[in-house]
């Protein structure tokens, strides 16, 4: 097996072919006459009813106040920067007809661990830039169950609120800089989280998402002023927050659905992000079905002692001489080994399943692996990288716990998988796209996923990785103003799967242990 | 003549008739569980659609924050304090179900001159406690035209706007107090008051309504959060603020168009306002049509040499004694006379010329005035009040050219009905009621103002006193969530009618200006 040539991210362009509905509108009003004495404001918002097909229009005191003296500089001819609240729309700022200017839209994807930006220009929702930085609030607690502990402390809320508005403020004027614009320039936000980011951000209590019933404070926090929020862009600038379906499945994963177009598909297809748990929806046009469950953490990189977060040094392919059984590694930006990331595991795994070094049931065959493998402390362990080539000047191993704890997390996954759309009727079969957001997605090999049985036996062109789809979502939120309703659309119809971990549950689950199922059938690509 | 049985004011109660929409709503929600997890406030809002029917309801930032408390305190039952945005709905405020609590609206009359204030219970109307003040803008300027011009000086519209605010704060502390409420208890402001009063209210600039094409800054400014304006009410309160037509026809107007319910009648009926100017509205159910002229100062009691406004001490009817020729007067409070107000006056043209002690121009009759009349400073003056009668210690009298000043003020306004009412094919007759609002209306005896010719010869029940029409509809405004829709849509039915006086309109000033008219079959109940 060669590395496969599927590792970039498709770009996403469905939605961009659709009419957009902009953001940015001109209008050339009749000056006012003595026959003509409508007033400034109602001038303006009677100018936008002929664009807008409404004059459910609202205007800003602070905008108004400046209007008769702009109208009159601008001899009654303008462009409005405008945002849309369901059927009503928002003035949000005002400029000069022609006059060369960019009117910024700021996407962000609130992580727990970490916040990325992208400035995109309005008008065409161009790329201006973007940034990233560790979430400020990591000093509290790495997680969300201890910041939602630390934010029912005296303070603790207005504390954590103030690191992620301060912090976010902070990166934004320094993307702005580097793109040569002011946070002024700045007219709407898009922000895709977590339900527990996303409540704090607001400054909202936390504390109901991790008490049983466990609900959140609000699904859909809709359309806020920056201002009230702290966020220091523009002043009439509007920021728009992704929905959730509840405590567990939050914005970043509606922004996901929504940057696959999963909701438009006109067969079933299905999403999944990979982090400490699997999230999962199947859907089409007319339905969602969205669970979430602990796949393990083994395809996170986090468990095996070898394993690590995807980074400069990290093994992300592996491929083994078929005659020789040497290892072949790949990593990422060239540099001697150190590691080895979620994807590289599922690549070792497939690979020593094709040349049969271990076997169905994932234990190293010891005739195949020959001088690979060594016991340490007990326990067999098979030599990746020797000390001499390594980074760190320890070889680099990976044992057969490592691989029964990976060959759970793939089997969970598998049955997730399984589940999901046996519940709605469906088999894996007839999924027409399998998105996978997160890193993990831009970098897993969906072939060797297949290979272990991780993943259906679908046409590898079905397999679509998104890259950060919560920042792509709320980035192609900001390319039409019409994108708000559809988003919060798309919650309204999610039903959401309760995972039950049944007798049926643990049957298919026991199915799914073994490479790359006990029903070879379901599997015929992957030949050995 | 005796004096007129017609002086008190009639009640409107016509709109309180119909379905009232409230401002209150009691919700009971079931509460969460693991089954049901919608977050609070997504669940607070579909509680309220099956009220409301619509799930367009907007709850602000501040009051979602204290959501989770206050639901889990109540046990999921609770009351709403609403607010209609057109087809939004708005929490302003939230109650325990039961509690013993007053939601209190604020209707304020913003006049030039005085400010009103009138609290109510927003469950049920009822009038809670009135207040008046003067508009502390008197200190920069008079008028209108002062203070505009001052707005025009740095800092001017600020300091304008500063004192208004701080003056209705102070009074509405006043108020609560009095009433032994809070003015966070205030969820509710609506403010009625000419274009220029109301844009110095809002901090808008107001130049361009004296300046060719006289236009206002803005027709209809909606609801906005008190907050924004400054107003120390309840922290989640809206203040609806009266539309205008244009820089002379204001919200007080429009208010006094609601008051009257001058929309909603079926025959055609007329309001008029009289102050400096005459505001003229006459309409039904289907259409308004609206104009506006100087009737002259007469009819306010500031022109003649004993004339002035109401208040205690000012003769407010007159009656001559058909045999002796001698005066009886009555005035306000029964105190010692010391002037003549407008309804006076009026009271006082109609009986010299029934007891023919003037002619049908309106001339003194010497040998009926007999001993009455005296030459000062050789012009013809009546004496009312002998010097030693009067409160003053000078002799009240009213000139030759004092009567002629009224009859030419009396006959603007009967030519300005004429007008109005042939601009749309109808005659005066036509007219089913005859509404007048103001101090104005008040006083006045329609009998008096029908002999001189001044109003037209209705029967006088048509006649309809409004008292304070602006406080009047800012009040009823308050009784239901609807009104205010139904307010803006009064606005934008009223087709405005620009005086011309052309040849037509001079030939049919020089008729009224006979003691009643030219064409005394106009009158025919006027007989000596």
């Amino acid at each position: 097996m060669l590395f496969a040539p599927f590792c970039g991210l498709i770009k996403i362009s469905l939605k961009m072919n659709e009419t957009k509905s902009s953001w940015i509108r001109k209008v050339t009003l009749a000056k006012p006459t003595l026959q003509d004495n409508t007033a400034d404001t109602d001038r303006l918002i009677s100018g936008l009813k002929t664009d807008l097909q409404t004059d459910a229009v609202h205007i800003d005191l602070d905008l108004i106040k400046k209007l008769p003296d702009l109208l009159r500089k601008w001899e009654y001819s303008l462009r409005c920067i405008l945002f849309k609240d369901r059927r009503r729309w928002l003035v949000t700022g005002m400029a000069e007809i022609n006059e060369a200017r960019t009117f910024a839209g700021l996407a962000v994807d609130l992580g727990t661990t970490k916040v990325v930006l992208r400035l995109l220009d309005l008008s065409d929702g161009r790329i201006l830039g973007e940034s990233g930085f560790d979430n400020p609030q990591l000093v509290v607690g790495p997680d969300i169950l201890a910041r939602i502990h630390f934010a029912e402390t005296a303070g603790g809320l207005e504390r954590l609120n103030e690191l992620i508005i301060t912090g976010l403020n902070q990166a934004v004027q320094d993307l702005c800089r580097s793109c040569r614009l002011k946070p002024q320039d700045i007219y709407a936000v898009t922000i895709a989280g977590n339900t527990a980011m996303t409540h704090l951000f607001m400054g909202i209590d936390p504390r109901w998402i991790i008490r049983e019933p466990y609900i959140p404070l609000i699904n859909k926090p809709g359309i806020l002023k920056a201002s009230d929020l702290g966020i220091q862009v523009n002043d009439g600038a509007r920021v728009f927050i992704f929905p959730n379906v509840g405590s567990y499945f939050g914005g970043d994963l509606i922004a996901g659905i929504f940057y696959a177009n999963l909701n438009q598909q006109s067969d079933a297809a299905i999403l999944v992000d990979v982090g400490t748990n699997a999230e999962v929806v199947v859907g089409n046009e007319n339905w969602l079905i969205a669970c979430a469950g602990a796949a393990g953490p083994a395809l996170e990189g986090g468990m095996t002692k070898m394993g690590m977060v995807a980074g400069p040094g990290v093994v992300d392919r592996i491929a083994i001489d078929p005659d020789s059984h040497e290892f072949r590694l790949h990593t990422i930006e060239g540099l001697p080994p150190k590691g080895i990331c979620g994807s590289g595991i599922i690549d070792l795994a497939a690979a020593l399943f094709l040349s049969e070094m271990i076997d169905i049931r994932g234990k190293f065959v010891p005739t195949a692996c020959g001088k690979h493998l060594k016991k340490i402390d007990g326990l067999a362990h098979l030599v990746i990288v020797p000390a001499n080539d390594s980074a760190t000047g320890s070889e680099l191993t990976i044992s057969q716990a490592d691989l029964d704890s990976l060959i759970r997390s793939k089997a969970a996954m598998y049955t997730i998988l399984e589940t999901i759309t046996m519940s709605v009727g469906i088999s894996l079969k007839e999924l027409t796209a399998f998105f996978i957001g997160g890193t993990f997605g831009a970098f897993i090999d969906p072939s060797a996923a297949i290979a272990i049985g991780m993943l259906p036996d679908l046409p590898l062109e079905s397999y679509k990785p998104l890259g950060n789809s919560s920042l792509g979502g709320a980035a192609l939120a900001l390319t039409s103003v019409d994108f708000l309703e559809e988003i919060d659309g798309i919650r309204d119809r999610i039903t959401y799967l309760e995972l039950n971990v049944n007798q049926e549950f643990m049957n298919r689950f026991s199915a799914a242990k073994f490479l790359p199922h006990t029903n070879a059938s379901l599997f015929p690509s992957v030949k050995k």
